[in-house]
């Protein structure tokens, strides 16, 4: 079954996108990215050092050529801050498609919602291919869509809580209102949670603490990756309907 | 990675078990099962059409050299029923390994536990391996364990009803104590439900409705292979602990 | 409006039963009883220390003249021994009401529920008025019921778990069947599992950590008892229809 | 117990604020408000019809010598509108404490967020005690209470649905971070869904469709009227911890 993703006009396999955050190394971060089968990865612009060549690199291990690279602002509390990041990282990186998420608090790093449409709105007039961090608000949801966003991302919890997906109403709505990809950032903690959130149609997943805070990363990787295409599969296949009594499966079936 | 099923000294790859009842056709039945990759299939010995010759027959589709037949005793509402049943069965078709279920009643198909205890006593004894269905009640688990039970079969939830596994506390008790294949069996609706009763520990899923229900019956057991290998894989990662506040993922990856 | 809980023939207004175990002294179970507005207080009939008159007793706060006495079987593991706990206190109290627990294990607490019916039985043939605690399996509660007992009484879930109304799909089930007095009987943590319990239409709730490990004992009595009215009056009132799109509350009211 | 609720520098014994939509007549909007024990009605003030002397109005039976009238701008869909329909209700009528509420679309009647701070500015420059029905993003609910609104109406659901609190940890951060009153306002169905409002620690509690369209208004309002009061002590008295495993009531109390 053909049923790829389309973000921004390019073409991907692969629904469930991962970070490059809190892993052990960076050999460890591009073995859990390919078992996880991710085509994208972002990763934060902010603090980037390149000032110590002795140092190892991302890009060493978590190759360009095999991976979608999306530059996010992860760390940026105002839009200002969030759209000269961007304009730097494009010229030295030449990254047009971005993830931008504007920080309200180091408590909850839910985004500053006015502040990210202020921010995307001028990246968009400055020519950027926008994926936007948001809150599962659809009426902010749909605000960021008409301003020309690629993707709406909306948390399904708190980043790093692996609580879920809190509100399966707001997501469901914002689906059914989007007409670009809908992918799920934050809260994912487990498989279930990865499924639940494609169960209710979004188009995507983006996660990291679940596979990089897993036991064993790249064996979640490889469970993540399962759970995404199962949600995915789940959707379109429509699921049974629930019943509140019990309804048997196996009076009819015949043996020999 | 190698982590194969157990059940009764055999060893199977898949962890995911398919009913024969509800489908379109045999043919569709079939297909499912192969889209599921399910090893074993459970099939319904009562009212079994042994009279007709013109009538289609399930094995000319779900063949027995292709799957596991697990004869079960859905329809039967006493002990002696159930044990006559399978007598029968064993007699007509060698079949060993099966799946015991005694009813209470119409309206829940719940379980009756002393009926279902009493019966698998007397398969045991009798030399099957005894696969149950049973209550969530861990209590009961244990007496069916002990008994000599080679798979407990808790319901998630009311058969056919999709509501998912209803209580994972009972769930969780129960994969604790338990040594044999811990299934679950009955009500996983969607493909998250079958990640979850994996992501708690248990050893397998047997489902029949969420398949042969949902719009499109293919698609779907293909996404219930994947949900039990995503939460299979879950559940042995380890997942991230829960927070009650954010933890950022992104600020300590370098870019370049 | 009047609405009496009758068991076993005898009208109570309060729907609350409380425990007696865990307090910090006799005097504040005595408070707590009080603010819970209980006239029933349930009672171990284990470990009762007889010998030693110095000191405090139980029926010097928490009185028997104030208080309907409903002693328990509580750390009974056996019919036997539950059955002779009961005649014994019979005997010594005159006590004809009894609660039945027969427990399978120390872990859970759960019933061991063949037990719990084999005493039922005899205590019921030996005259008793029989309120039993067991599991949320509707087919036990029938059997139960048939056997003569005079209140239902299925966990919520894990005694002293405060873990809330683990499968509402089973209290539910047992309260469409049963035609004696349903009272969920551990697991409530909060107010709003009490008052869940109730909406569901349980016809009373009995409850000893909630009130007992609260910081606020009393406090915590007096909100049980809320809540418990609470979700009686919700029950009888008949809830609102949900819906999954939203539904204006105000337009068509006038100011002036 | 003294446990006022103050809004506004008003003092309130009650923290249920019930609606006058939906009712079968003024007469039962009245009768249910006295059984809510509510001090505080919210009216609309669009439609109001002003014009026809021969119809009954609201005053004649929800009197506001007995409730104080708190209008709102249901049904207001800018800044601008919202604004302009308090002040000449000001103008009209003398409120100066007003519930702001700017909608986003009619299929979800959430608020349009930035369109409700801009308003709410507004009127607090004004003069006016702003209460204010919001999203339930912590964020935003930080720059209302920060603009100087009197109290944070956060939504628990889809107004008029019935689906409760859909995301408690969301409620959970406003509560812990806001110093004004925090008022549940949309989607509690149920008194259980009233009593987890408050357990989570709001101050209280505004509820139209939850008491208008049960069966029973005026029983239901009953339940609301207890299950506000369960939830608050409860939240006052502190919850016992939950625990993975049992732990016995009973076994330390002395029966004689």
């Amino acid at each position: 079954m053909s049923d790829p993703l389309i973000i921004a006009g390019k073409t991907y396999n692969s629904r469930l996108i991962v970070g490059t955050g809190k892993y052990a190394s960076y050999q460890q971060n591009a073995d859990a990215a390919r078992a996880a089968g991710a085509e994208i990865v972002t990763v934060a612009l902010r603090r980037v050092n390149l000032s110590d060549p002795g140092k190892e690199i991302l890009t060493d291990f978590v190759k360009p050529d095999e991976f979608t690279y999306l530059p996010n602002t992860a760390g940026c509390y105002t839009a200002d801050e969030a759209v000269r990041t961007l304009r730097l990282a494009r010229e030295a990186g030449g990254w047009n498609l971005v993830k931008l998420e504007v920080l309200a608090d180091q408590k909850t790093l839910y985004p500053n919602m006015p502040e990210t449409l202020t921010a995307a709105k001028a990246l968009i007039a400055d020519g950027f291919e926008v994926m936007v961090y948001c809150s599962d608000d659809p009426v902010y949801a749909k605000m960021l869509e008409e301003a020309g966003c690629c993707a709406i991302m909306p948390l399904g919890s708190l980043i790093g809580s692996g609580l879920g997906i809190m509100n399966p109403v707001n997501i469901r709505l914002i689906v059914e209102q989007t007409r670009v990809p809908v992918i799920v950032d934050a809260g994912v903690g487990t498989p279930s949670d990865a499924a639940m959130a494609m169960e209710l149609g979004c188009d995507g997943v983006l996660m990291n603490t679940a596979i990089a805070a897993a036991k064993d990363p790249i064996l979640m990787a490889s469970a993540m990756k399962h759970a995404v295409i199962a949600g995915r599969e789940g959707y379109l296949a429509g699921r049974m309907p629930k019943k509140m009594y019990a309804d048997p499966s196996s009076p009819l079936a015949g043996l020999i």
